[in-house]
């Protein structure tokens, strides 16, 4: 059965990042610290360096990670993690993930600019770009997924609206041991998730917090 | 060498809670959803409840309820913790804790309110209230509590107080795995508290997720 799932990046004091590059900073200073123990893993220096030595860490992190894409049959989306807020008047932009993306499924961009045709990439993936509602454009992902998961990509705002619609099954939290202090809030509007979502958490060596909810 | 130590109750989007009953409610539902797991370990059992028949969890978050009091020499907390905002005009109000209060040591209440005289209690513990700044109340405590700790009880005002002046070498925070949504923000004015204080992680067999930041 498909599921709705989503992992995201977390401080201790809640604020949450995700892709959401800019050409200044491609990816940025706290985007950096909240993601470094998931750019330690195996998983990630294989699939984002093409690193195939088995160098990065092997825990629990790199579980994880193995985990992020693993059953994936379609992604969502918005607009400023593809980069249409970076690249606004560019027809050719293609994202940020070169010829080849990681995704090799269909991905489907939430947009209220001027549409796009779909843009079909290296290796599977195909960007399909829709104005329509959140519900109606999960319908489409989830048929398209069969019977894989669907997997909210991000960013934190994208990942909000479909939280707070109750839209998702699974939402996998890593939060770093860093206070933050700025960034975008994830909680806002959420308080009982665990009265519908049931909690599990672990450390991981790194001292990564993994928070797990599941409906 | 004396440290400054305090243990928090958190919620994983950063609503702190430290016992500020009312009248009207005594601990209140937020409150026992964030201690539930303290309230079950063993030492809280005993202390509370005199219970000596060794009921409660003996775990990671009995290890941490044991250490609450240990090697404490002094305590500060805020007026509304000692019950003085709920009863202003009471002169005789002698706090929540009953004749033998659990701390055993000098407690200093902090207050701007009319001067009190001491209350020597049964068990050790004697309340001071003060009205000076907190450095002058912390070198005070710091004296009373001779080669032991000066801990911060609360609440979550008094400790924000102490942690923005940068006065606290060691926090332990107990994360519940709930979203509370409402409730008294811990981390306003602390990002980048890794920077200062080195930070551990661990997860206890109740879901809760200890945090400890020590200078």
């Amino acid at each position: 059965m498909t599921r709705v799932r989503m992992d995201l990046f977390l401080s201790l004091d809640g604020y949450a990042a995700t892709a959401e590059p800019t050409p200044e900073s491609p990816m940025g200073e706290d985007w950096e610290r909240l993601t470094a123990a998931y750019a330690a893993t195996r998983t990630f220096r294989k699939i984002v360096f093409g690193e195939t030595d088995g160098s990065g860490t092997t825990g629990i992190d790199e579980r994880y990670a193995a985990a992020f894409f693993e059953g994936v049959g379609s992604e969502i989306m918005g607009a400023a993690m593809f980069g249409l807020h970076s690249f606004p008047d560019d027809p050719d932009w293609k994202g940020w993930w070169g010829d080849e993306p990681p995704f090799h499924t269909p991905v489907y961009v939430l947009t209220h600019g001027a549409p796009r045709p779909s843009l079909p990439m290296d290796g599977g993936t195909t960007f399909h770009f829709r104005s329509a509602a959140i519900e109606e454009v999960l319908a489409e992902a989830t048929k398209a997924a069969g019977d894989r998961d669907v997997r909210i990509g991000g960013g934190i705002r994208t990942a909000r609206e479909f939280l707070l619609a109750g839209l998702v099954d699974h939402v996998h939290l890593m939060i770093a041991p860093i206070v933050l202090g700025r960034g975008t809030v994830l909680w806002d509007g959420l308080g009982g998730l665990e009265r519908t979502h049931a909690v599990t958490t672990e450390v991981a060596e790194s001292g990564t917090i993994h928070v797990n909810f599941t409906r």
